[in-house]
Formats: structure tokens, C-alpha cells, sequence
């Protein structure tokens, strides 16, 4: 029987042995961490170092992911390999040469805007979205050749589908829901999801309450449906999940994540004055130790028993073994050969 | 018939399309190369930056190289493998997380001094030496932990024979000669050299002309005696070639070596006001082509066949494959097993 791994798309936790514990209890083979949202290079590599203490102190749990056969390392030794994603250009600065820099130092996922415009493309909040820029089309480039993966979670729809037309490698949307489920600025056009799938894109489904029909109140019924509505709409190999856990976190941390230095005044993001912190998870979803519980929601709801390991997993494996290498180099392996 | 590899242990030219196809006619299988001399973390990753484009644009003559094994491949492929390193503690500032950081962007060398005193040890130009300081005893520690090697060329006594004790793993001295050959103040005692050869370290003797009895008139044969006089003195394993091959550089370059921003004066190092600039070389070893005349020079002396192939590069490619990967991790490694 082929493996049946577990894979979550997209985490920012106040991280903790606790949290790290937790993600073995749950039997989560690799996340993708967040590690910078208005960070700059420098402030990034403290963020790596951060990490590389956790790696040092937590061998026996966690350990730094680099490709998909560290997914299949986690699995055998019971641990859980941790990958690197920036939601934010940030960390490059205006220096394409950073791109190779941080994929070295092990990112594999890059947004190319967290809500505003960047350097490189517009986000989901701003009034106009004209789309990729100069800088944004070279760096999409250089992301392809080096095998960082363009995420578009908090970006514009035009600057998205731009995006994915200009990449040659596939790109991701590692955290959101279709908005014709529940319609957040966040969550994503039909239109979109489908350039995503047909350019061999992933969706990561989200259970960040702001992404969900009926927010904390949404039902696990609801939640599951719509993977299986998605599913349906994109293909079976093109699902899984992102859950935007940001467990523990002191609500400074939501406002660090949508003020960064950009404004002197706050921003609510998704949130109101009213429900200005994080909100609440639903109860199905509290932490890692509940991936079973979504899993078991997708076989109730119909889906395939392959289309649930794909969901739940195999199909961000898929991805991961596909697209975090450099792009191929003739010269040096002809020089080999 | 093993194979003989030729590594030069240490090179700062100013590179080139030119020098890269030189490295090639000399066959030479791996360079360590200066990548900083006192630049800051930012500045040294933009040099890496730099080297990045280097191989994106020659991958038929050069790859950057991470351990032993590269150097293989670089004989298979015909091609030179780049070790990058930093002859001063500059890129790491005064964070010791940043060790762990240069690694991972390929540092495989760091001395822990240049001339002056460093935040770690003494350099050789002080006129007091007191040793490892307290943040030198635990980055020597950290770079055991990561596979970042110990180089103390231009270390005073002292804190050399400190470093050399202190360590957990062999270190090395890539570019020095013995000071009873010629008493330059760079190049090294007999109790610093038996101290380095006695726990596994290597010395990379130096073409540079600063370090040569008779300067660029030294003869070929003085140079190659001096070597088989080190391999009697240190044993047959830990002698190597470290050319400081500082080729095609301006004047301007040997002064940003010397002064840095350290000083407001000009500083001659080992030159003087009427030999301010790089001085001439030998006209036995001009460049990367000239291997051959010190692998004849060796044989001419009367050193064996096994060790004119061990100075030339195999006892550098022992090093190599046994000091620039992490200490084993006893955790992960019986999680596997």
C-alpha cells in the first residue's frame, strides 16, 4: 500500500515543544512554516536562526525540510520536517540575487504580496491591481530557475492569474478557500482555481476562522464539503491542506502580521475593532492533534479513500518532490553524462 | 590506481572567465577561495550573491563545492568545485547564530583573526596576545558543531596553539609557511606546526611572496625542499598546498586587505612604503596553470610518489571529506536506525 502522508500547507504558531509535540501526536509529517511577514533579510536570518536553536534542541521531533524525500525521512523517523515560506517579498528587498540567498538558507515558498503592492506584484487589499511589475517578472524567473515556489494566498486576482501564466513552474496558493463558498477578500475565484489546477498548481484549504463559511461556527459537514466541491472543480491531484494554525499567538502578533511598520495607524485586516485579535478556532480544529478529524470529515462527506490521502496529503508530497530543486541544468549534466 | 587530486587551499583573484579556464588547463580539482575580508554579514552574502552568478554563468568550468565529495565530482565533470572562505570573523559579527547561517550558504573555512584582534582571538600583528577571548571559545565550538573549520593563518602564536587545543576537530592553517624556512611574521613555528599535525590538522604552504625565503627570487627547489623539510617535521598527511594566489588584482585590493575601515592610515602589512602593492610572483608559479612545475619541483627533491600526490591535494581531500559536515547527531541518527 503507498504511503498516506499528512502535510499542512501553512502554519504560523507561537511556536513550542508543546506545539512541536503536538504535531507528532497528530502524526503530521512536514508543515510549512511561516518564518517572515515584514521581515527584511537580515531580520529573516534571525528568524533561521531562531529555528536552527529548535532544530538543535528538538531533534527527536522536528528537523529542517529542504525537499520531498524529507517528508519521506520524517515519516520513517517519526519526526516532523519543517519547510520555510515568507509571506511577503520582504526578505529580498530590492536584490534579486536574495532569491537564490534564501532558497539556499532553505525557503520554498515566497508570496509574491502579503495585502498591499510589493516590489513585485499587488495584494488583495488594495483599491487596483495592475498586476505582475518589472521586477516582479524577473524575480518569478529567478524563483522558477532556483526552485522557490511563488505563493499567491494574499495577492490580487489579476496579479494571480498573471502570475501563474507567467511562471513555467507550477505555483501555489498554500492558504485560502473559494470565495464562491464563503466570499472573504482572501478566498479565491473559480477562475482562479482552475488556471491554478490546469498549470499543475496547489490549494491549500484554510481553517482560519475569517476564511470560513460562519467563521468559528463553521461545521466540520460544511468545511468538508466544500474540499469535496473544490476537489470536484480542480481535480483530485490539486487539494490539500493549509491551515493557517497560528496557535498561542499574543494578539501583537495579528497586528505585527497586518500593520508591519507600513502604517502608524492600525489595520484590521480581516478582523474589525469589534474582533480585532485572532479569532477563535472551530472546536474541531484547535491544533495538530485534529488532522483526524478532518480527515475522517472528507470520508463522510464521499470522498475517495485516494482523494483523501491526496487531500490530507499525498498530493502537497507530489508537489513538494516536484518543485523545490533548481530547474534543470544542461551543461552540468551533460558534462556528467 | 587511487585517484590524485590537486586543491589549492587557498586563492583570492579577481576572478574571471580567464582564471576559471586556467583553474581548468592547471587541472585543478577544487579552490578554496576568499570570499571575505572584512565584511559585514551583508556584505558577505552579497559576495556569495556574486560566486552565484559566477556559476550560473560558467557551469562547464567551475560549481560551488560543500564537501569531499564534490571534489570527485568536479574531477568526473572536469570542472573546478569553489570552497568558499572568510579570513577574518567579519561576517559572522557578533552573533553566534550567524556560524551556523554561513555554512549553510557554504563557508567550509572562517579564521578567527586577520592581522589584528577579532572579537575571538589575536591576530598576528598585535604586539599582545591573550588568546581565545569568551566568545571565541564558543563560536570554536559552533563551527566544530556545523563543519565550519578553524583556519588561524594570519592567528598569533598563542591563541593558535589555544585554538588548536580548544577544538574538537582537527583545524588548519591554509596559507602559511614554517617561520625556520623564512621568519616572516605570518608564517608559523615548529611547535605551532607539530601542535596543528598532532591533532589531525592540515598546513597549506604559501606562494606568497611575502612568505618565500628570497621573496619572488625564491628558487623552486628552496620552495620544494622547504615542503619535504615540513613533511618530515609534520608527517606525510598534513601538508598541502595554500597558494594565496592573489592574481590580476589591483593595488587598491591589497590595501582593502590591510586597512579595512580599521583605520584612518594606510597600514603596509607585510610590504612597505616602497612595496606598497601586490608584490611580484615567482616566475615558477604565476598562476592556476603552474601546479605542474611544484608537482616536478616535488618529485625532484626526492619526495615520494604517494606523498607529491598527498601535498598536491589528497591529504586536503581527506580533510575535506572528514571536516566540513555536522558532528554526528547521535539522536537522529538511532531515530533512523
Amino acid at each position: 500500500m503507498a504511503t498516506h502522508y499528512r502535510i499542512d500547507g501553512l502554519q504560523y504558531a507561537n511556536w513550542s515543544e508543546k506545539v512541536f509535540r503536538q504535531m507528532r501526536e497528530g502524526a503530521v509529517d512536514a508543515v510549512h512554516v511561516t518564518i517572515a511577514y515584514h521581515e527584511n533579510f537580515r531580520e529573516t536570518v534571525s528568524q533561521v536562526e531562531r529555528w536552527n536553536r529548535y532544530f538543535e534542541r528538538f531533534p527527536e521531533l522536528i528537523f529542517k525540510g529542504l525537499s520531498g524525500s524529507d517528508v519521506a525521512l520524517a515519516r520513517k523517523t517519526n519526526r516532523t520536517a519543517i519547510f520555510f515560506g515568507f509571506q511577503n517579498p520582504s526578505p529580498i528587498e530590492d536584490d534579486i540575487g536574495l532569491v537564490e540567498i534564501c532558497h539556499t538558507l532553505g525557503a520554498r515558498f515566497m508570496q509574491l504580496t502579503y495585502n498591499n503592492q510589493s516590489l513585485l506584484a499587488t495584494g488583495c487589499y488594495e483599491k487596483e491591481d495592475t498586476g505582475l511589475t518589472r521586477m516582479g517578472r524577473e524575480v518569478v524567473a529567478e524563483m522558477n530557475r532556483v526552485g522557490l515556489v511563488v505563493d499567491m494566498s494574499h495577492s490580487a486576482e489579476r496579479s494571480t492569474l498573471e502570475a501563474i501564466e507567467h511562471s513555467s513552474r507550477p505555483i501555489a496558493i498554500t492558504h485560502a478557500n473559494p470565495g464562491s463558498w464563503h466570499p472573504a477578500l482572501r478566498n479565491k475565484s473559480d477562475t482562479v482555481l482552475k488556471a491554478l489546477a490546469q498549470t499543475g498548481g496547489m490549494l491549500g484549504v484554510s481553517l482560519y476562522p475569517h476564511h470560513l463559511k460562519g467563521k468559528n461556527d463553521c461545521t466540520l459537514e460544511s468545511f468538508c464539503q466544500m474540499v469535496a466541491d473544490t476537489v470536484e472543480l480542480m481535480g483530485a491531484g490539486h487539494v490539500g491542506i493549509g491551515s493557517d494554525l497560528c496557535q498561542d499567538q499574543p494578539d501583537s502578533v495579528v497586528e505585527w502580521m497586518r500593520v508591519g511598520r507600513w502604517t502608524k495607524k492600525i489595520d484590521y485586516g480581516e478582523g474589525s475593532v469589534s474582533d480585532a485579535g485572532f479569532p477563535p478556532m472551530p472546536d474541531w480544529f484547535e491544533d495538530n492533534r485534529h488532522f483526524g478529524n478532518i480527515e475522517a470529515g472528507l470520508r463522510a462527506v464521499g470522498l475517495s479513500e485516494q482523494d483523501v490521502a491526496g487531500v490530507m496529503g499525498n498530493n502537497w508530497m507530489r508537489f513538494y518532490e516536484e518543485n523545490f530543486q533548481a530547474a534543470a541544468k544542461p551543461v552540468a549534466e551533460s558534462a556528467v553524462a
